[in-house]
């Protein structure tokens, strides 16, 4: 029996592409191998890669100056693979700083060049929220602007996309996907797989064709973007498995309706919760409203002792990895694409049935 | 159907593992979810990363004074990571080019240090061969002596391990776990997994431990060998599904009668091929004979002309994957560990009847 999966990552994926790949995995239609099988550069394979790309293409509406690249490493490695490519003869970035994701991404990049970091973390009424675009002071020189979307484990999430003059380059790691985005905007997007996506060990990058070609001299040969683009993400054997898996997740997605109507469940899924925890004295989320992720949903039992008896119950009701992590504690419920809105009704359902008989 | 899938890699896994994964790929052990779908900090996934290391260790009979990492990016991400953890103040290292892959990794080199080349390529009676240690002009003062065992696109493999000075830094990609090897005889271990251990996307890289704490400050911090040892390869999300898939291959292993039944095996396969070619007109295997490569068989036909009709018949006899890499052309057929003695025969066959109908 499938559980309901809240886990922050590596995630739930849909149950119809895990059938699907269970289904393959001997023997990839009717070729007599797996498709983990064969050479990254075969016909059937490149076949593969090439309509998870399009896929992907048709659900986010990237423009056709934009290449989209199937990298290993993690966002941790593009925490160092953007500013190795981007920051270019003036070596300056502004880094939009509002929570441990953010921090990571700036820590490295302060390896590398003159980062200006932008404090935009702030409380309103005693809950977390980020800092009108107005007071930030971004530099005038810079070669980039660097921010993440969705900040995974504060659950903070930005209301729009910034204005700026430079790139804006987004960590949309664990919120790619889960609403419609305008690529225009950006000079470069970059995600994890492990959450809206596939399994861990594949990260998409989607990057502005005239961003690609100005890498350091110190940059380690495969991280160079132009590179990759110019070779279809094959400069050497992509993580071939992950990257077909994601295919078929983005083959889910357009069977779903496309972003727009998976964000409509999103939205639905986080009203559910968000209003359950606000309409009860047991929960709290520690997010103000504008800022509150429609991912990562972290909150607290009005009573900490009970966290324990909370997650073994959850766990025993098959409500999977809901403990908060392990840098801040509480709980977290992620919410992300391939979890349904029934999981969210039913972990509203314990929750309120904890809360009647602890509270 | 299962063909016999010669390719180089991308490669054949274990029936037996795939069965196991396919069985496992909705509800891991029970628990309701994928292991794909778990977090890499879970005791669950926990344990099973553990046990794939220790089966490792156990495989290859690591000492305690090394560590293994199981990190992402393939052994060409290792072409930058290893000069920029190994190549110390001296910034000095030997690289012993044999092939494509061995210069791969010495022009990555090349950009982070003091690179001496050492040409160890050489034609005995018309065939390729790799020189004697002896004629080597090894420097006194190298931080290391990089060299790949087995040349994967030329099929040429050193018939012993080099005897030097200084830490002997090696890339298996193609031949670990084919053959028993003395681990103490390196300082660094390296290889893609996409051969003989699971998928693309994970690489393995043991390191004896003194040899770890050495970074250039310019090298991106996942890279960095001490930081992935302290913290068991998670410094970021590792490639989860494929550390998972790779102890499940391990496992297998060890049910086999562990390396040395494996190596048994694979002389016997290798015997059977290489024979069967030499006992031929019709085919040519380019290599001289104490440098063949026990996993990668290239070899030629009489006539040119037929290599198309080659291929397609043998696919049609469900003999795949068998052209040679697309830089040299001719013919390949990789036979690692998963590639079971009657699928070398059922080639051999098939190559004899095709001799007879077109010698």
């Amino acid at each position: 029996m499938r559980a309901y999966n809240f886990c922050a990552g590596p995630a739930a994926l849909p149950t119809a592409v895990l059938e699907k790949a269970q289904q393959e995995m001997l023997d990839w239609q009717g070729k007599g191998l797996s498709i983990m099988e064969m050479s990254h550069r075969s016909n059937d394979y490149v076949a593969v890669a090439e309509k998870a790309e399009a896929d992907l293409r048709k659900l986010m509406n990237i423009p056709e100056n934009y290449k989209v690249l199937f990298l290993q490493g993690g966002a941790s490695l593009q925490f160092s693979a953007i500013p190795l490519n981007l920051l270019g003869k003036n070596n300056k970035a502004d880094y939009i700083h509002t929570g441990i994701w953010s921090e990571k991404a700036l820590k490295e990049a302060k390896r590398y060049g003159d980062i200006n970091i932008v404090e935009a973390g702030t409380m309103i009424d005693g809950k977390h929220a980020i800092t009108e675009q107005s007071t930030w002071n971004l530099s005038n020189d810079a070669a980039y602007v660097h921010y993440a979307d969705n900040e995974t484990i504060g659950g903070l999430q930005f209301a729009s996309v910034p204005d700026v003059a430079a790139p804006l380059v987004c960590d949309y790691s664990s919120s790619i996907l889960s609403a419609p985005v305008d690529v225009n905007k950006f000079g470069l997007i970059y995600a994890g797989a492990q959450k809206n996506i596939g399994p861990a060990g594949l990260t998409i990058v989607i990057i502005r064709e005239d961003l690609l070609d100005q890498a350091k001299p110190e940059i380690p040969s495969i991280l160079k973007y132009a590179d990759q683009a110019k070779n279809g993400s094959m400069v050497n054997t992509p993580a071939t498995y992950a990257w077909y898996l994601s295919g078929l997740v983005f083959e889910w997605l357009l069977e779903q309706g496309g972003v727009d109507a998976i964000y409509k469940m999103n939205q639905a899924k986080a009203k559910l919760l968000y209003g359950y925890i606000d309409s009860s004295d047991f929960y709290n989320n520690p997010i103000a409203v504008p800022n509150r992720s429609m991912m990562n949903v972290p909150f607290t039992l009005a009573d900490e002792a009970l966290e324990k008896t909370f997650l073994k119950e959850a766990e025993q009701n098959h409500l999977l990895n809901l403990a908060g992590h392990r840098s801040v504690g509480g709980m977290r419920a992620s919410i992300y694409n391939a979890v349904p809105l029934e999981g969210v009704q039913a972990l509203v359902n314990f929750m309120d049935e904890f809360a009647k008989r602890h509270g």
